[in-house]
């Protein structure tokens, strides 16, 4: 059960200590409208973002043996690697904003990668380009294993960024764009990690096979149904995640194209999740601006990165925690003898 | 004398190492741009941001006559008390991104304020609605000192950010904008600090007036002689210390609309100095964007800030580390052990 977030009351309390500070009412922009957030999901007028958390969901898709990548599969396992062992952005990021990363394994194709979280369900989703990616019943398992780990989570972090690795998930990503949102496959597919043109134009083909290939699914509107044959392990175990994270009321700032997708994912399975969800940032990933509409959510960053991983949404904590910090820490117009507007 | 930064061998280097870590080529987007950047601007392929400043230069504003600011033209002085007692933003986004603040006292319509660094020309422009705000001698003077500033800050720290404070300053500002870059009197005034349509339409009007009454300095085209007529202290000031970053090749962040209006002074004066300036963001104020672009500008960030006090130029501080961090510190794939594209 996942609880709205409005409160008049401390809506009003929020916006009277902003407007009690020394600068013009307003001024701060997004910022005070992010500590206004924070405050109704947290449910207090003193939200807290001290204990920052990025939790990085991998797996391998079948998908990828369409040829929809411009990497090898194997670049899923060995990043995963690089994350355990300091190496990838998302490390230095975590390492330069405070952030604790969480590695999850959600079925990623070689053995156990040991300091991992284990979710694995299998070495890799199914080809859903000639059938569907998971059964039902992983899916439903997926998501409970990433709402358990939410509910776990939320017990030591303030707040999570979410974000992921799967060679191959872009597609999936796109496909549940198409399910979810109406979009085309030619408008969906993208560049991904780097695809030409016609590399491009294959994995729009793909999409379109698919879509053809689900339509029966598709056209039931059932979100678990359609992640099972469109998504990935990863996707629904965030999805799960972003779903126990709502209902625990712990932020999860959402990276960028994928982590989108398992927003999508989580809306459909219930629409007030949207609530504890701040969007990171726009990924240079074309389609993923249309996601966003889908989503009615507006990015605090914009720039241009398409990397994955939770980057974009590391990218985003020091603003979200520069914008508690002059919440807590500016002087009132009485404590900094300003004069206020007339 | 200030150097062009091109250098085809460093930016090749930065390049090179930017593509050898484990991520996809460009996938971080502006970050990757702003480490080339920042490796142009120092001349070395390993630029560092370790020591930064916050320079916030403060004046006042005979224009304030004709009624064109929300606020009274004492919180300019009441604010930079709140600076030096460390209860403004800008002093809460120092603390969070380990930034010193300088404050510059340009001409600040007050006794001499302990504890800020002494610039005063004056108490205060006079108004530039019914004459020159100052003589082109101030102006002169002003440019100087600001260069002075940075040549001598240059040796304490990698980066420096610029902003400012000045009730009144958005008009200077929109006026700069007008003869600088062409706009007319109703593009270039907005609501500053918070004026209302009526507010708004009357700051035009005192526009209107002010560029009639100095059309022949404007059409001079000469850069110090407009500066002069329209300018206020702190934006001479910060046009020179722009200047003096520049030519000690010390890269400098620029806040919003008022800072802006000081880069197109410094870029009249010489157009190199662009070359060392990143736009941190785009202001609320609605005439920024016409600005940016006049200057051929891409800021960092859009957050729907308008406060000023360099709040902006700190805000982009972090996402300039965090590029340098991982350019530092990510693996290479050698390091990683994941494949390369193919």
């Amino acid at each position: 059960m996942i609880s709205s977030t409005a409160n008049d009351a401390i809506a009003a309390e929020v916006a009277r200590r902003w407007n009690s500070l020394t600068k013009p009412p307003g001024s701060l922009g997004r910022l005070e409208q992010l500590v206004t957030r924070l405050a109704l999901i947290q449910g207090t007028a003193r939200p807290v973002v001290r204990r920052k958390a990025a939790v990085i969901f991998c797996a391998d898709h079948g998908v990828t043996e369409e040829g929809i990548s411009a990497y090898p599969r194997e670049v899923t396992a060995q990043m995963v690697r690089n994350f355990l062992a300091g190496g990838a952005a998302i490390n230095v990021l975590c390492a330069q904003f405070g952030i604790a990363p969480a590695i999850v394994d959600a079925g990623v194709d070689s053995d156990p990668i040991e300091g991992s979280i284990d979710m694995r369900l299998a070495r890799g989703t199914a080809n859903f380009a000639v059938g569907p990616a998971m059964t039902r019943e992983q899916a439903a398992q997926a998501l409970r294993n990433g709402a358990s780990l939410a509910r776990e989570m939320s017990t030591r972090f303030d707040i999570a960024a979410v974000g992921e690795m799967g060679i191959g998930n872009t597609t999936s990503a796109s496909a549940l764009l198409c399910a979810f949102a109406g979009a085309g496959p030619e408008e969906a597919a993208g560049p991904g990690t780097g695809l030409g043109a016609s590399g491009i134009a294959r994995k729009a083909a793909v999409l379109r096979r698919a879509l053809a290939l689900h339509a029966e699914a598709i056209s039931s509107s059932d979100p678990e149904t359609i992640l099972a044959v469109l998504g990935g392990f990863e996707i629904a175990a965030m999805a799960g995640f972003l779903l126990g994270a709502a209902e625990a009321r712990m932020a999860v700032v959402v990276d960028g194209f994928i982590s989108s997708a398992a927003a999508l994912v989580a809306r459909g399975i219930d629409p007030r999740v949207l609530e504890y969800l701040l969007f990171s940032h726009v990924s240079a990933e074309p389609a993923h601006r249309r996601m966003l509409d889908a989503l009615g959510a507006q990015a605090i960053l914009d720039l241009d990165m398409r990397l994955g991983e939770g980057s974009g949404a590391a990218m985003a904590m020091p603003v979200i925690d520069a914008a508690v910090a002059l919440y807590d820490r500016m002087a009132t117009f009485d404590e900094g003898g300003v004069t206020q507007k007339a």
